[in-house]
Order: C-alpha cells, then structure tokens, then sequence
C-alpha cells in the first residue's frame, strides 16, 4: 500500500466529495430546474468548482509539485461557488459542502509538504 | 437534492475508489519500487483502468445516455488491471479493488434505465 | 519523438476538436443563449460528447487496450450531440465537428491494431 | 460561434498541444525506454505538466474566473517539466514544447480580463 498522510487523504476525500456534489447537482438538478440555476454566472462557478476539485484530487494522488497551488485555488474556486448557492434555498447543501472543501484545501495549502 | 439510484450511487462509489487506488498506486508505489511496475504493460494497465474508472464516475454524475455503455467498457479495464496486479504480492488490494468495480459496472451496464 | 500512426493522430486530432467545440460551447454560448440551448437534454448531449471525446484522446494517447472501445461509444455520443444540435440555426458548426469526429472514431474503432 | 480572445485561443492551443505531448510521451516513449525515463521525479514532472495543461484548457473554455491561476501554476508545471527533460537528448522535443506553453500560460496569467 502506498503512504498518504491522514491529511491529505482527508483533503482529496474532500475534494472527491465536492466535484460529486457541484457536477452532480449542476448537470441534473441545475438543469432540470433552470431559471437562476442555468444563469452563466451560477452554472460556471459550480462547475468551474467541480473541475478544480476533481483536479485537486488528482494532483494530491500523484504527488504532483504543484498540488499544493493547486489546492489554494480549489479553495477559492470552492468559496466562490458557495456564496453562488447561497442565495438558493434548494442549494444549501451544495454550499455547506464547497465550505468544508475550502477549510480542507486551506490547510493543505498551507502544510509543510516532506520533500 | 438531486436523485441518485441507490445502484448508481454505489457504482460511481466503487469507480471512484477504484480510480483512487489505480492512479494513486501506479504514481507512488508502483513508479518509486520500479522493475516489474513500471512495465509498460502493467502501469498501462493501471492507469487505463484509472482513467476509465474516473470517467465512469463522471458519466454517471451527469446522467449521460452513454454511461452504461462506458461501464461496460470499465468492468473490461478493471478485470484487466486486476489480471495485471496478480502476480505481484503487494498489488493484491489492488487487485481486489478493481474486482470490486467490475461487479458494479457490470451490474450498471446491465440495467434497465429509467427514460 | 514516440510513434502514433497516422490514423490514430487524426482521430486524437478530432477527437480535441470536437471537445473543444462542445464544451466550449456548451459553456459560453448555451448558457448565455438559454432557452433551447439549455435544456437539459440538448446540454447534456453537449457535455456528454464533450466529455468522451477528451478521454477518447487520452486513452489514445496512452495507448490503453480500451481505446477503440471507447471510440465506439464516442461515436455514438457524437452523432447524438449532432443530432441535438441540428434544429438549432446557430449549431450547425458543431453539428458539422460531431459528424467529423464520429467518423474518425468510427475508422478508429473498426480498425486492426497492432499488439 | 461563441466568442474567444485570440490570446485565450492560442494559449488554449499551446496547452493541449503540451499536454499531448507530455502525457503521450510518457505513456509510450518514457515507459518503454525506462531507466531515467521512469524515474519518479521525471515521470511525475511529465504527468503533472500533463495534467495542468489539460486542466488550463478545460478552465479557459469554460470561462473559469479561476483560469488565469490555473495558467500562473501551469506555467510553473511547464518549466518544471522542461527542466527535467534537459539531461534526457531524446526529450528535447518535449522540453521546447513545455517552454513554449509555459510561455503563453504566463502570457495569459498576466492579462487584464473583460469581466
């Protein structure tokens, strides 16, 4: 098996849990909804959030140099997404799950990383 | 909330735990032991069925009318890596990981789904 | 450099085209147009095409076992993409790339590979 | 047709175009010639570089607000990449590829953009 520290795991978790929530409600219940929901502005920032965290996700399992800069924009990505949903009620999940994934991000962003 | 069939949830479950394991295995474990794991024919196995696993995930989360048609695809991926895993002792939980994946996507692309 | 057959460049080649028009598309122009362009059916046949297309290119790229695989069945994401697109005036040019890169796909997928 | 910056479209270009590069080298060239060629910092630079680019792409098309720091880190990913294919005289290619992306992802980082 190979070695991942607890906070990583837990970020890449975070991450993986995000992107299925953003893409997942974007490309069904966005959709199908329409209205504010298939505004650009709202629609982009759900999926632009969606596709970093799946990145960031990606980046942390292959180890990648720039997993870290990629997290601290996850984390923006993530916080701009929510303040998106914030304003529709049917969206509060969505928005209590990119501010988990920001505090996640944060903290990785921010680690000392082993060489 | 969006709707999520219990047996698509777990599917995109397994895919995406598959894809963690194969990606996350072949871009540390198997690249830092070397030898026998970094054959072209075993990573290309590994990161094929990482790739596949993660798209899977992703057709699924958006609904697409092609996602059983790639499970389908993603079962022969998973039984193939984990056939390529066999033989090296400390790829067993791989091994099983991608068995575990090939069941669900096997059962996915067999489903009768709702219009 | 490493080797890639002409025929499999032309088809990688497409297949980027393809998913750079759909997704492109799909997230400026459907959005911003609304209406038609957003309802879930023809948005989803946007970002379906889109999404197989990409991963097309990148099990080409890696030479996976799966590669002609999945061009089958991007084959048919790009005909129904196509499809979707043609009653709508201002779609034509993406109609016209799904079409191109269904028929690479097609030749691609029907073809003898070497071991 | 939707609208793009020529600037956006050729810094598009460039990242795909690395991205091809980077990860079909790696996938065929880097693991069939192994030795140096799979060496964990050198495969991983090739893989992560990939992957950014590919990801720069996906964030420009979709009009992230997001994308220009996604380009700052591709850009870095870039250099890093290239820096490790100079000692390799096989991998000259792909290093020029990488400065010329790196290039134009600085380029477009730096942009003022419409809002």
């Amino acid at each position: 098996m190979h070695m991942m520290s607890r906070e990583m795991q837990a970020c890449i978790d975070a991450c993986l849990s995000c992107y299925q929530m953003c893409f997942g409600m974007a490309m069904t219940h966005c959709l199908e909804k329409g209205g504010d929901h298939v505004k650009p502005k709202h629609f982009r920032a759900m999926m632009a959030c969606a596709d970093i965290c799946r990145d960031s996700a990606h980046m942390m399992l292959m180890n990648a140099p720039q997993a870290q800069a990629i997290c601290k924009v996850c984390a923006e990505a993530c916080e701009a997404c929510a303040k998106e949903c914030d304003p529709l009620p049917d969206m509060k999940d969505c928005a209590a799950e990119c501010r988990r994934c920001a505090e996640e991000c944060r903290k990785m962003a921010g680690q000392k990383m082993a060489a």
